[in-house]
Formats: structure tokens, sequence, C-alpha cells
């Protein structure tokens, strides 16, 4: 086995999920990640926590839910029994095709596990991570190895050098009222007062779940103005390229995209929180230096910035207000070429650098 | 996907688990069965049950034990929810490598999971299966295809109507005092007088827990006379071959071997019940038409005939006092070419026909 395999299952169990020796886990193994599987496992057994391992794959979900058709059980009693007395859950994506389910109608596609599992689960120390696969390296256009190379230069970080970096924008996002977005086509301002931003540093001990991470994110409220993302994604199965918003008394107002625009629309029609913001995220993970489609490393490119529509995390919120929705959909403005983002007035990204980098 | 394995699927599901709406269901996946999985997942969805999909690896299972040491928790909290939560556990072996976990060393070979895990999981409708592999193909001695003909052969039959058959055998076995075989380098009796026979037709309501199954068993006493084992056997992951065992008032007095004789007699050497005979059992699925080092099918073959060492199974033993001990390790005559299986002085199974057969 490589050893970056075992390295990023230390990673996992060590620095993000912080697991203990008498801790139940949940393993949830993607069905190409059997390499990170078994190195976790072994983790765990060193430690002397418990493993259970589950299996995830797309084809799995793709069967079950077009032969049921929908209106699944919304509590089975051993599913939730699982994650109710699980410590920490660990989810190892790794897909053979990560368009395993496109076929799955819309309205049955978010319905399994059900929201009621997922709360459970979520209220573990859960971490999710991604063990890289040929069909991951195909979604990111390139090659296999040096995809290898990408995923491993973002996991495998000095994070606690890198936590104590994201402690400084977050301290100046929990004393700042108004953030300003400057670029191509973009000019947007947002209020952060009384918001608290989260150090996202790979682990549940700084309320993140994913590995790798590397962003600070906050919830803003009365956005004002115009972004451009330039940033290419996948939403809801769907490319968009280009997407224009355009904000008033923090509502979007206008949009437009030079592909996917129907998909935004569809987003933005969801509920009455859709068309709102939940989330200012920076990407502060200079491992990240490519976008490769896959939000799990895209919103944390060192130098980028990127805000959700939607649902925004409780973390951020403390007095409860925070913008609910059933939709967060990100999307990636690069500010690395040009572009400025500033907290009451003074830069604090510029150009794709942080003002201490200089 | 070859339409055998979504017949399979539903032969497991329906006749062996008889799984109804509103179940919930654990279908534990082997590291190589995957469709299986994919098509078992496919008909739960179907009826309306609730799967939960765990993942089984030799590899894991290796790496946990190997790092952890052994004196693993008996019973975490997690897994034992889930299997006490289930209605039924479909286990779906199919292993990419049969010896993945042969450098495990043996005091902590079978700690995990432990023997609470295992008993929650045994107290619900469980079944376990086989998805054909090219490593159980090669453990086999056979080509891949062949192999699949081979498993489907054994899966795919009328079980309705061999559990008809079978029953005839349960009666005559259930209404009979002595058991006779004869054979080559063999003359044994054992009293079943008082015991029960099962009618193990591949079905939880048969109290049958393989698929496939196709055999009738009971549990003898009183052993007297010798036996010679001629089918080849892994034993404890050790080949054996022509085991011959002597007995008197039901226990072990002498034991030889061909090969692999000190493996014997360690599990001779285990407890006092491992010197006594747990189970008599009768092949009857012609569909397992060949030896192929796998328990699962080579106990079945149609005409043959199978005794185990050690603890004999509750079903059979009504008034509570059957064998006892940590071990059951059966032992495969072929009385296919010449030999005798008679009850109460009666021939039931000659030169590998049965009476009702001619």
């Amino acid at each position: 086995m490589d050893e970056r395999v075992r390295e990023h299952a230390a990673v996992l169990v060590d620095w993000s999920a912080r697991v203990e020796a008498g801790d139940d886990v949940v393993v949830a193994i993607g069905e190409g990640a059997h390499d990170l599987g078994v190195a976790v496992v072994e983790e765990l057994g060193a430690i002397g926590a418990n493993p259970v391992t589950t299996y995830s794959s797309a084809e799995v979900t793709r069967a079950y839910l077009r032969a049921h058709g929908g209106d699944v059980d919304a509590a089975p009693a051993h599913q939730l029994a699982l994650y109710e007395n699980a410590d920490a859950v660990l989810m190892l994506r790794g897909s053979h095709n990560t368009t395993g389910a496109a076929d799955v109608p819309p309205d049955i596609r978010h319905d399994w596990p059900t929201q009621t599992v997922r709360d459970a689960l979520y209220s573990s120390d859960w971490v999710a991570t991604l063990h890289p696969t040929r069909a991951h390296a195909q979604q990111a256009s390139m090659a296999f190895e040096p995809y290898r190379e990408f995923v491993y230069d973002t996991v495998l970080r000095d994070w606690e050098a890198l936590a104590d970096e994201m402690a400084q924008l977050k301290d100046l996002l929990d004393d700042g009222s108004e953030v300003r977005l400057v670029g191509e086509q973009t000019d947007l301002t947002m209020s952060i007062d009384g918001r608290l931003a989260v150090n996202s540093a790979a682990s549940v001990a700084y309320d993140s779940h994913n590995l790798p991470s590397g962003e600070v994110f906050t919830a803003p409220t009365a956005t004002e103005g115009e972004v451009t993302f330039d940033v290419p994604m996948t939403v809801e199965g769907t490319r968009v390229r280009d997407v224009r918003l355009a904000f008033e008394d923090g509502e979007v107002v206008d949009y437009s995209a030079a592909q996917g625009e129907a998909t935004i629309g569809e987003v933005l029609d969801t509920d009455a929180g859709a068309g709102r913001l939940g989330e200012l995220g920076v990407g502060m993970n200079r491992g990240v230096d490519r976008i490769t489609d896959n939000i799990l490393f895209d919103e944390k490119m060192g130098g980028t910035v990127h805000l959700a529509l939607g649902r925004a995390y409780d973390a951020c919120v403390p007095d409860g207000t925070g913008n609910d929705s059933a939709v967060h959909v990100d999307l990636i403005t690069d500010l690395r070429e040009s572009g400025r983002l500033s907290v009451d007035g003074e830069t604090v990204l510029e150009d794709g650098r942080f003002r201490w980098e200089d």
C-alpha cells in the first residue's frame, strides 16, 4: 500500500475525527475506497476504537431508489440505531463513476438516507474525505497519477500551522461588520455583524468536517451589489459557468449565466431562503492549486472566495437567525488574478495573496 | 448485469430470507460482491424494505485485528444496535483473495465480530450466500466462467420441489433410532433417537440459513465404529485428506490423516465436545456436482454424507442435551461411487442414489 494512504488515514483518524480508545466508529467505505478503508481500520485498531464498516456506492443508491420509487421509511430502526450509537462517522468517498446515479429522477434523488438518519449522523463527530480513484481523476480532467499527487497535496498538510494562519482571518471576520468583494464584474457588500467565522481546519475540534478543508467561512446578511463566479462548477449535476447574481436588500434580484442558467433559476426557485446567501467562505488551502470539479476541494483553493445560496451553518449564527433553505449551493470566484476582499475598508486578500503573506 | 445475478438476488430475498415490506435489512456486501449487492438492494427497494449496506473484506479484518492485537470490545454499542434492530441480515460473500487474512495470529482470529455481536446477528433472519469471484474460482481450481455456471446451478434451483424431496429424508430420520454408514474403510453406527432433522431448504422458513443449501441434518450420539472422509477439505486453513476417525461410546479414540493430521489433532484437543459428533448431514443438492473446497457448497453435494466434530445445532436437539463445543468442523465422505446409509436397517442412500430415485 502507498504510504500516503496510511498517512491520509492517520490524519483523518487522529487530527480530523479525534478518535479515542473505546470510540464506536462507522467507517463508510466508498466502492473505490477499499485501500483507504483498510488503512483507516488499521489506525482504529491501533487506537483501540471499534469500527463498523458500511458500503457506499452510487449504483447501490440508484438501484434502491429507482426500484423503491421514493417515499422511503423516514427512520429505519437499524440504520438510526447505528448512527445514534456512533461517536464518529468517517465517510471515505471514492467512486468508480461519479455519475453512477445520474438517472434517478430528481424528485426522489435526495430522499435516501433520510433527513432523520442524516441528522443522527451529523450529530456525531463526522468527517468526509476522498480516496483518489480514476473516476474522480476523470471528473477533474486529469491523469490518475497527478490526480493522486493533487489529492495528497491537499490532505497531507501541516494542519496545525494552517489553523494558526486561518485564525488571523477568523479574528478579522469576527470583529468586522462589513465585507466588500471587488473584482471583474464584481462589487458586493455584505454585513457580517454579530456573526461568527469558523476556522475550518479539517478537524471536529474546529467545527470542521471535511478533509481536506482549509477555509474560513461565516454567514453574511444584507447583501448588496453584483458578483460574477468565474470558476466553472457542477450544480445539481449540471455544468454552470460565469454565473452572475445581483443583490438588493440581501436578495437575488437578477441572475444570468453563460452556461446552466436554467439550473441556477431552479435553485433560486426552491424556497424563500434560496435567494439569499448562507455562506461567505475564503479558501486558504494552498495544496488546492487547481479546480477539479469537486466542491470538497474547489472551495478550499487558496486565494479564492465562495458564496453559497441557501442554508447558513448554525456555528456562524450565535443568535439563531441564520438563513434557512433546503439548498446550499456553493459558487466560486477566483481572486487570484485580480480582485480584493476587504473587511471594514481594510484589504485582507488581494490578487490571491493574504495581507500577512507579504 | 448478468440476469442470473438478479435471479440470485430474488431467490435470496424472497425464498431464503422471506423479506417483507418495512423490514429492516442489513446487506453485508463482500469486497467482490458489488454486483449482487446492487441486485439485492434493488430487490429490497421493490419490496419496500429498508437496507443498510455493510462492507466485508478479509483485508479489513486482517488490518483491524493485527493492529488491535486482540481483546476487542465485546459489545460495541453501534454494532450491536445495528444487528439487534435488524429483521434480516443478508451476507453476500465474495472475496478477491480467500486467504486475505492468513497471517492473523490464530489466537485472535475468531474474536471479531465478537460472540455477543454474532449472537445478535444470528437472532435475525440471516442468510449467507456467495457471489462468484475469480478468487473463489481459483480456490475451486476452476476457470471463472464454469465456476459461475457451477454457482448458479447450485443456487437457482426449484427449491419448493427440493424441499418436498428432502422432507422424505427428514421424516425417516425423525422417526428412526439408528443410522449406519457403510463404505470404503467405513462402518459407523450412530443413535438419532429423540433428535429432530432439519430440512435445510435454503430458507429461514426451514431453519436454513445458507443459499445454496440442500441438505438434511440431525445431531447423532453414541457413535461407534470407524469412518473415512475421502473428500479433501480445508480445515482451519490447512489442507486435510483421507481423515480417519475411530469412535467408542460416542468419542473419538483414534485418528489419522494422509495429510493435515496435526490439524485434526488440534481440533480434537479444543475441548471435551470436539471429540464427539455434532452433526450428521446428507447432501441433496444435485447442482453441487463437484468439490470446490468451500463448505458452503461441498457439504450439500447430492449423494454425499458429512459429519461434524463439535457443536450440535439447537434445532436438532429438542431436549437441549446437544453436544457443546467451540468448534464445528465438517468432514465429508463421498458415497457416490460405493457406500450406503441406512436407518434402522433400511437402506436410504446407496451408491449416491436415494431410494426414491430408483
